[in-house]
């Protein structure tokens, strides 16, 4: 089953009451699990950057609730509910910016509001209910997505987006999944994705582990690439998307995009309508998140530029919706997106 | 005189018999030079890149054979010419793409075998005139392409094409120099350049050098850059140039040509008319060099990728002609280049 659907990697479990993280800081060179029987521990995870993906944040922080409320409600049975509401907070804090995170502490706290008493079992089970739905919103993304590819195609993907960054199976990867599955996909490039290099140390990674052929590349080689006719499709995630169907993603994504369309090559985006944000008009309205210079002067604390040097290390570029062919989400996919289409889309969904 | 433009650094040298070379595998951690005294030595330091950039490696080419010269005339009075003979065969296959290594050891066979004695005393003179021309056609470079910009210019970059690409000076960097020395650029924007990085080790430490601003960024965030309509030219050197105006440069070089022409950002290729190969009709008949993964998988033998994963890592890409405003030559500056506009420049130079 498992070799079946080339979907063997899950970066956040929960077993035997306690929360098992991939420690994805130590990829691609050992693979180690790290079993979390606190909150606190949860909570250092997130912020250290051993579980990273927004979907994948959420879900670790839903379980990490769910020890909370173990430990909470045992051992202090008159003031749990302050209790609890502190590791929240704590919790709330590891990763300000991910949407997922605060959406799905949200949905524990309305929990944990409305119980008479210990709502340790309900608690688990919503956390593992926000698990399966995340896998199964996937697995119908990569359906959907899957069907636009031709056989024999070759697809480009940026940054890692696949089990490491979600419930399982992923989003773009989730497309890139069940494509290989059905036979469409003869070969996936992956950009390593400067400066943090997700796809070389992650998405490579996770690739090989389920026997799907990849090909590293730089990401300056992508032109060259669908210059030589070998990809036909680019498929990416997205950290936002606008009411006019802008993207904002990964750096580089939009190189992609600009390269995509020159070359006749497909431009396809996936991310579930969590990722939606109707509220923010189009890409210009997106803050983009500056991380400091050592990211690109630094690699695993080696120096690679000169003493002093400036860089400008902007974390998100965003695409304009008329580079996008197609983005595909839970609810349905949407080509040549706009914000009319858009505006159907969400109509028909719950989570905005 | 060197303050004023901005222009200190020297990669190649040649020094009381031997050839000095500045180490660039080292920079910027470490300003190492290495003495060389026999041929052998030049054409590893040509393979291994211990100087890299086309007409810095011609010229140490030059060096070479000076230095094959001294050992064969002196060893073996009867057998020197074929001896010789093997030893230029082994300095042009040191790198395969660019073109002015072997135009370079052309002009020392010539030398060599219309010589009727011991050519040492002609060769190193014809040497050191290859040195000096590359040095005198890098000014009148930036001179020709300085004039294309308009004050307060922002420019990007790409690998290097500096002093330590060149004789001195620089031919893309050239005009970076001269243009900053006039005035005319408020910013130079360096891509990282991956896999080598050349951009953050050598351009970065180069421009730093001669107090000249420098921003380094990821090769992918430069759409992004062109989107905030930060820069106004990307200016990059070649490795080659066809008959038609197509231009092989460093990996990444394609994909800046057709971001720049979907922001209306002016693409400039400088490279002397040594650079431009005639006898290859477009850019697909360019062979372009393939190097190894680990490239790509290690950075200072460090891994950064899986164990067993595939890498794909050409070491150039081809830009059309039609993507390129300016090509700025010693012997003028073609617009738009085409066929026509080469033949035209060519038939004025004896070089080719």
């Amino acid at each position: 089953m498992v070799i079946q659907n080339h979907d063997s990697i899950r970066a956040v479990q929960w077993q035997d009451g306690v929360v098992r993280l991939l420690d994805q800081r130590c990829l691609p060179a050992k693979e180690t699990y790290l079993n979390l029987s606190s909150v606190k521990d949860v909570a250092e995870a997130i912020r250290d950057m051993v579980v990273r993906g927004a979907p994948a944040i959420g879900i670790a922080a839903a379980y990490g609730v769910v020890l909370a409320i173990m430990d909470r409600c045992s051992a202090n049975q008159d003031h749990w509910r302050d209790e609890l509401e502190s590791d929240l907070t704590l919790l709330e804090a590891a990763r300000p910016t991910a949407i997922n995170l605060s959406w799905a502490i949200r949905q524990m706290r309305d929990l944990i509001q409305g119980a008479n008493d210990n709502p340790l079992e309900k608690a688990l089970s919503l956390a593992q209910q926000i698990h399966q739905q995340d896998l199964q919103d996937n697995h119908l993304m990569g359906k959907l997505g899957a069907e636009y590819l031709s056989p024999q195609s070759g697809v480009l993907t940026h940054c890692n987006t696949g089990s490491l960054a979600t419930g399982g199976y992923g989003t773009a990867l989730g497309v890139i999944r069940s494509a290989y599955t059905a036979g469409k996909i003869q070969q996936v490039y992956a950009d390593e994705t400067r400066p943090w290099l997700q796809g070389s140390r992650l998405t490579a990674w996770e690739l090989m582990q389920d026997k799907i052929p990849v090909t590293l590349i730089a990401d300056s080689a992508a032109a060259s690439l669908m210059q030589s006719g070998k990809i036909q499709w680019v498929i990416v995630g997205a950290d936002r998307i606008t009411a006019n169907g802008d993207v904002a993603n990964k750096i580089g994504t939009y190189s992609l995009a600009v390269n995509a369309r020159y070359h006749g090559v497909k431009m396809m985006v996936v991310a579930p309508t969590s990722t939606v944000d109707m509220s923010c008009p189009t890409g210009q309205q997106i803050p983009i998140e500056q991380r400091h210079p050592s990211e690109i002067l630094c690699i695993n604390g080696q120096k690679i530029g000169p003493e002093g040097i400036d860089a400008w290390n902007p974390s998100f570029d965003v695409t304009p919706a008329e580079l996008v062919d197609v983005i595909v989400t839970e609810q349905g996919v949407i080509e040549s997106p706009n914000s009319d289409r858009l505006m159907a889309l969400m109509k028909n969904t719950t989570s905005n």
